[in-house]
């Protein structure tokens, strides 16, 4: 955990600004949020679920944010909030601003002819910002970090240390992107000629909307022709691979290692669990969730929630039973046979 | 879409070029390519499937390329080709020639002893290039690549910004590395000794043939006793995952996110689709294709197309059919069970 | 293969330094390990299973490690152990000890205010370490490694090329982390709130274990609260996610493209196979092992192997087989069904 941060703040404080009702100690002081079992008399936590019961009533927190229905789960100060997970964010938020970062242009860094960086942003050691590209106000670019020719990033945006962009990509503002990633390298597009694979250049852009977080080592590709484009308020996890010609709809988030092959179109609100697979060129509606592992083949045209995993079970009881998948075509000829047997059967018996 | 190219072609130019039957007026010019729907005059577009016959009605495209079945499927300008994707393929190439890059080493690159960088090579800020390393003629290092000691690049091979390469490696002729991939790092060699994991020294090398593109993020890790070997004309989507000893036959492409397990020899002109993943030790037949999604666990012997993927259906209708997995033995031997008692019925009737 | 090692050592030296039971000429002298097909008379190969005799009565090898079992599989001089492929390891790690490298720190490197770098270590060109971290003695950070604020790395550690780790992460002693990897980013850490995402603050740390290693692009996500562990002794491969709060046991090992989901808590000397993925907020007792491609979704207890692959088939065949996974519920009802009327109709018959 952190260290104990000096800033500080009352309940009446809190409450103040984010709304909630206060019942207990308006004047009770934290400085940090922790976990039930973690926390000491500083710090805030929060108890959403009934079968962290025993946690709640042993915990040395200061204070709790809890659930409407969990009122009256604990005498301890508490802030009570419809959406308890949500307030928690907020007070953790409050809690813990982003470091300040001074602006400038580190002595390293390498800036292109007639690129444009804005005189409040943070441009680390050994950044490459290529010719023409802009860096937005408040941006802040960690160490190593490249930025093709004529990309644009937005304000208030991070890229964390050694995030590549390559050209004429567009970053929104206020996003955060953490080390390693990739965005706007060629997507996989080829033509096969006699035997071997020719490159289709591929001339569109990524797009990205304001407020995405793209996780660490994370690779977005530009579009084959059009553009590849994340809409804002997507949140994506580490490690996830999104091909050319993708579009994912706002507010959608996915878990880490997750795949979307070339020119799927994913809706608005959907969540992917981790390593989801979604191959190309599905629509995906709106509203949809799709479980951990599982691999869409099919466009999903219903908001809903969608599975393929394959249960595991202990190694000798997976054998017994994997070797039937192979043969389930002639079981259910087996019960075809059988059903008709038996009906001839009762026939000649009636 | 990139700006458009001040460099355009007639129609009449490009058959010239590339062969194919000309319909319509050899004088058209293009400057780019484009989809259907968003080409105008100035771009050259492509149909093959039927199902894009809307799209190709409504087209504002100066001229199309279309396959010999299709050669009357508009009365637009057209080049008829017996491969319309690959003439597409060329035709974009001509209309996006690669970027000139400026020879020469950038004044912060770290070039070591006994390295041989050719005089025609371009090496971006922030490289370093360990002693006795060999960059070819017009290779081109982005910014922050790393090249290990006495690891050799080829000629027109291009690493975008931070590709790293360990020593040893040799990289063929206009290989293409995306920014991020990790060349020769240590495969994951591990002995058991109570309890404990002895690490076993890598010392194989990575060889990558000619005309190999890898995608961003990708790793190939060094053989242990020999050497990693990725033959030419292999095409690498991002994030795929190579491990020590293994063999990848010529011509043979993968998708996103594919792990090939140690020791795994993949044969020529082989496709493995997104997430596809082949077991180690196996070895792969020539013009194998792997599904998406796919878990190659045993060696295949014969050419064709393989696949494992568990059909994805609604969470609830999962949930109903999911469980059934853990038992196919026991409804098997009810099955069989069944038939014996249906035989013994119909043998007392008869 | 590496070039041959200047250094050479007898079996009698070999013998002397890590014990097993020399068979024939002590005085025979090794500079390299080597497969049995490519073995010269300079090296020294190793010989467990017997379906590779052929290769054995074949080798040029000037020496073979072999297992008890085998100590009269061949003639030539050998070694026998009852751990060889353990007692190869440290012959090679013999004959390959780690390049010496300078210590110092390089004249581009940039070092925060306040950092301590051990004169002993070795800090390569486009380093950055922020301020208030510390880097231990004879560490080694390779070129264009981010080291963040306040983070510790431990005495003879190695970073490959590239590495980042965010601020406030403790690393251990020896540990390896080979090129791309990232650790400490933020956990994926989301409330929602009105259909938008709210980021929760990710204020744990990332804490590694001595002699651990770390695979090339792999991630480790910092704690929400708490901090994420890695403990002593464990290895992961190349682009494995862990995500935020997982506690990896110690001696555990893991295989390329591991997902481990938030929360989870892995035992001590548990292994999962490539591409595993296990579900978070699982609790995975010790000693256990997942096959690769096995997707974890419930809590395991009890020591043993689990499996959960799809076993894959010709592309026809499975068209046969799988649609029916969709129709499992159905075919156990018609099983049922059938049992009913059969013992009716036994009833009957009797």
């Amino acid at each position: 955990m952190s260290a104990a941060n000096e800033q500080t703040y009352t309940l009446g404080d809190i409450v103040a600004r984010f709304g909630g009702e206060l019942l207990g100690d308006a004047q009770v002081r934290v400085s940090q949020v922790a976990s039930l079992e973690k926390a000491q008399a500083c710090h805030i936590s929060f108890f959403t679920a009934g079968r962290f019961q025993k946690q709640l009533d042993a915990t040395a927190a200061g204070a709790v944010i809890v659930g409407a229905d969990a009122r009256d789960a604990t005498s301890k100060p508490r802030i009570v909030s419809s959406n308890p997970y949500a307030y928690f964010a907020k007070v953790s938020a409050l809690l813990n601003p982003p470091p300040v970062i001074e602006a400038g242009i580190h002595a390293t860094a390498q800036v292109g002819e007639g690129a444009m960086v804005a005189p409040t942003a943070s441009i680390g050691p050994f950044v490459s910002i290529a010719q023409g590209a802009k860096i937005g106000a408040r941006a802040v670019l960690g160490a190593g970090c490249v930025v093709g020719e004529d990309t644009e990033i937005g304000a208030d945006t991070r890229l964390y240390p050694r995030v590549v962009i390559y050209h004429q990509c567009v970053i929104g503002e206020r996003v955060i992107i953490h080390a390693g990633a990739v965005i706007g390298a060629d997507g996989f597009g080829l033509a096969r000629e006699n035997g071997r694979w020719l490159k289709i250049p591929q001339i569109g852009r990524v797009v990205i909307g304001d407020d995405v977080e793209i996780g660490a080592n994370t690779t977005i590709d530009r579009g084959a022709l059009e553009d590849t484009v994340i809409e804002e308020g997507v949140k994506l996890d580490n490690q996830i691979q999104v091909a050319h010609n993708v579009r994912i709809g706002a507010h959608s988030a996915m878990a880490g290692c997750v795949g979307i092959a070339g020119s799927a179109r994913i809706g608005r609100n959907c969540t992917v669990g981790g390593a989801g697979m979604i191959l190309g060129h599905l629509q995906i509606a709106d509203n949809v969730s799709v479980s951990s592992g599982t691999l869409i083949t099919k466009s999903i045209t219903k908001a809903g929630s969608y599975t393929s995993a394959m249960p595991f079970s202990s190694h000798e009881q997976w054998l017994r039973n994997a070797a039937h998948l192979r043969h389930l075509d002639s079981m259910a000829e087996k019960i075809r046979a059988l059903e008709k047997k038996i009906n001839e059967q009762e026939r000649k018996q009636s």
